[in-house]
């Protein structure tokens, strides 16, 4: 992998996106792309594209594009889902099970270990074949089986507590979907999918829709 | 509401946050914030605060602060959250039920009305009580009862095709799950959850976090 130095965090939210457009590229069977092929298909202005490739290297040639598997490759291996993942759940509730059954899809890299819960009604059902452990023993188990990623599906109120424990446990990152925004120690990475935020957005933009007609 | 021209997306994405804030803030009882108190607490800089608000008119007071319930209702009222909105779900899988399941503890402004789903084992389930109808129905059932928001939990395969058809049958924004960009005409709002892209970012700052320290 190539030294990441000072890559902007907007660069590195645009990654995944570019990643999703190649890899229907590969499917389709498109051996390369141009800047302005590619910004065309994805909306970026194509100076944007070249622009953010460039922090890798850049991955394309003079008057020939970008080879759509290479740079496949490239930004997955850039992202690290070259590796594999351990992750744990915690919160068995509606959430806490979708978010099982949703990464029970990604086939690869990133594996539901367990999942934790304090509700003793929950305690010992499983999920996708997955056990709902007691929460009680998320710390030794998450040090015993080297997690390296919680996902955290409780209420607010409990989730910042849980982040603590989880990161004392050792965890390298936290997705969290709790409406709450979690503080970690700076070792630990952590991204929050705020699911009213982002209701509440398009509820100002379907207002202002008629008066901007923007999106 | 006040005339909201040209603020710009980045502005709009962080109301949500503030109100969320806020809402603490009146829960423990507080009745004004400065902008540097305020600038501690959700760690925007003061002087980004006092720009964003007052792309609304501005809403402090000199050498007073901003009045937290005050501050709250506005940005309720900016954001359209006095209003209510009716929504439909499209895909009655995993996703589609967490997101019924979720939004009905908003209590107020988003009712989820009817789930549409192609699965005929599905097809007439109630999911928290709400009924799952033929995917065949959706046209003139957003229709008849004036529809606002499309909830899309399809697969990646089918969620262009349900947004037209959505789109058509006059809905003014799209809360889009599906891990795909859709497109919509200009006066349709839409908003997306691309809940692996968010993923795979967490595992580009796992990987990254050694080296740079940065969240």
């Amino acid at each position: 992998m190539k030294k990441q130095a000072k890559i902007s965090n907007a660069v590195i939210k645009r990654l995944p996106r570019y990643r999703r457009y190649l890899k229907e590229l590969r499917k389709k069977g498109v051996d390369k792309i141009s800047s302005n092929e590619f910004s065309t298909l994805i909306g970026y202005t194509a100076s944007q594209i070249r622009q953010d490739l460039n922090n890798f290297g850049g991955f394309g040639q003079q008057g020939y594009g970008y080879s759509v598997d290479g740079l496949y490759h490239e930004i997955s291996a850039i992202l690290g889902l070259d590796k594999q993942y351990k992750m744990v759940v915690v919160g068995a509730g509606n959430l806490g099970q979708a978010i099982v059954n949703h990464t029970y899809y990604y086939k690869s890299g990133f594996i539901v270990s367990a999942i934790f819960e304090v509700n003793p009604k929950l305690i010992g059902l499983r999920i996708n074949d997955i056990e709902v452990m007691d929460y009680e023993n998320i710390v030794e188990y998450v040090e015993e089986n080297e997690i390296d990623i919680g996902i955290i599906c409780t209420t607010m109120d409990a989730a910042q507590e849980v982040a603590d424990k989880l990161c004392f446990a050792g965890v390298k990152g936290l997705w969290n979907f709790a409406p709450v925004d979690i503080e970690t120690p700076g070792h630990v990475a952590i991204e929050n999918v705020h699911l009213t935020d982002s209701l509440y957005s398009l509820a100002y933009h379907i207002n202002g829709a008629q008066e901007h007609n923007k999106k």
